[in-house]
């Protein structure tokens, strides 16, 4: 699901909301994941169009088009797709659950078709009618102790699934090698070679020697211990200049303090 | 991520949320997604564990830890994961992207670590001071033109992701090769939790002042930079007690040397 008109082919159906403010709630959302249609069918407040929930959505909220029926709502869809939690009935259409609903969906966008996402009332969820109108339900995979999920929070969670792009998920698809994925920001990405690790190492051994941490008979395992460990570390560059300029400046003052200072501390 | 005890080795951490309302639908959402641990880090609001919008999980709010800080809910967390929109900032910390951070948490979870998911107050996110705990920032790929979400939403959108079972998303892709290369290996396992990164990191700085390192208008600065690092490097348990061994040891000599100590080179 990728380009503009992909996803302005893709409408948000509210039946019968509630609460304004989960209207407003589920603008944000479509906001947020870049989609822009929503339909609203028998909103009970009137005032609806003005739930100030709907952060940086309040345009999508007077774009959004009323209708008194889900029929109505939905006459133009390809492709009508319920959500609710099914703990409790059992429903007469394919139940799909919400990852396996992505790949259906961007297929029926990206062939020219048009996709109707619909969300029930707050209290009970979409009726035996309204899911009549759906050619399938799909279902978030939640905790069977409590699966009723807000309406704000479950358009939150469809439209992210939808949202995301087939690279976003291929991630997890391809092996990336291990460096590209580890923990560093690009500033940090220039990785200290060997060398300049040995120059570390030795300053740190040096230093101990200065501060009698290590003795003559645990050296050469501690030398080995701290290779090991400067490597798995996998410091950068600028790692390496601030270890080396804080221990310089450790062992040239163990070397030079000629008595005891206090003020120090 | 699929054991009872792992769900409850991940923590929702809540810094300075001001609205109770939001503080019920991240309650809720837990519920929706099987986790239990809530913790609210200096509330705006006291009766915060009233909230209404906690539906279905009233007592997941009453069990929630409330802490001062964001340093003392995250303590004992091997992983804290920082959220939040980065589209006006440039982190300091490493970027996940939202479907790339789960198997990342699943196996932390799996070898027995905690994990911290930590959001930041509605008006602005989390801080720098905040991030400056946060080993890595997790990305929700929202919409540039609004990616600001409701905190209710980001968290519903987050667990979500984070609950999926490995089964519901192998549906659209293969098992994940790269996961087990990924951060550690096992010999050093037990990574050290934030708190005893913190204690390193007070062991260091009081180095730094003993060996008249960090000057005073630069000791802010440094504490940042050192509290980011040592999160960086992903350090074991056995890393730091070798750490605090040695710097406790450069400490007690720089303050006891009375004498310049020529043998000790």
């Amino acid at each position: 699901m990728q380009t503009e008109a992909q996803r302005d082919a893709l409408e948000v159906v509210l039946v019968a909301p509630r609460n304004p403010l989960n209207i407003g709630a589920a603008a944000r959302a479509m906001a947020n994941f870049g989609f822009r249609r929503l339909k609203v069918v028998a909103p009970f407040a009137p005032t609806w169009r003005e739930a100030r929930s709907a952060v940086g959505a309040p345009e999508l909220l007077l774009d959004a088009v009323e209708s008194a029926t889900l029929g109505e709502a939905v006459a133009d869809a390809t492709l009508v797709i319920g959500t609710g939690t099914l703990t409790y009935r059992r429903p007469e259409q394919t139940v799909v659950s919400l990852p396996e609903v992505a790949p259906l969906v961007g297929r029926e966008l990206e062939r020219g078709g048009r996709v109707a996402l619909v969300f029930g009332p707050e209290k009970h969820g979409l009726t035996r009618e309204d899911l009549s109108y759906c050619q399938m339900l799909v279902e978030i995979p939640t905790d069977a102790r409590q699966p009723s999920m807000n309406l704000g929070q479950a358009v939150a969670v469809c439209l992210y699934e939808l949202a995301l792009l087939p690279q976003a998920r291929s991630i997890h698809q391809k092996p990336t090698p291990e460096a590209e994925t580890l923990p560093y920001t690009e500033a940090e990405s220039a990785v200290a070679p060997s060398g300049r690790l040995e120059l570390v190492a030795g300053l740190i051994e040096e230093t101990m020697r200065a501060a009698g941490y290590s003795p003559k008979t645990m050296q050469a395992a501690n030398r080995h211990d701290l290779r090991l460990t400067l490597r798995r570390l996998t410091l950068s560059e600028h790692d390496t200049r601030r270890i080396l300029g804080l221990f310089r400046r450790i062992l040239w003052r163990l070397k030079h303090t000629p008595i005891r200072d206090d003020k120090s501390d």
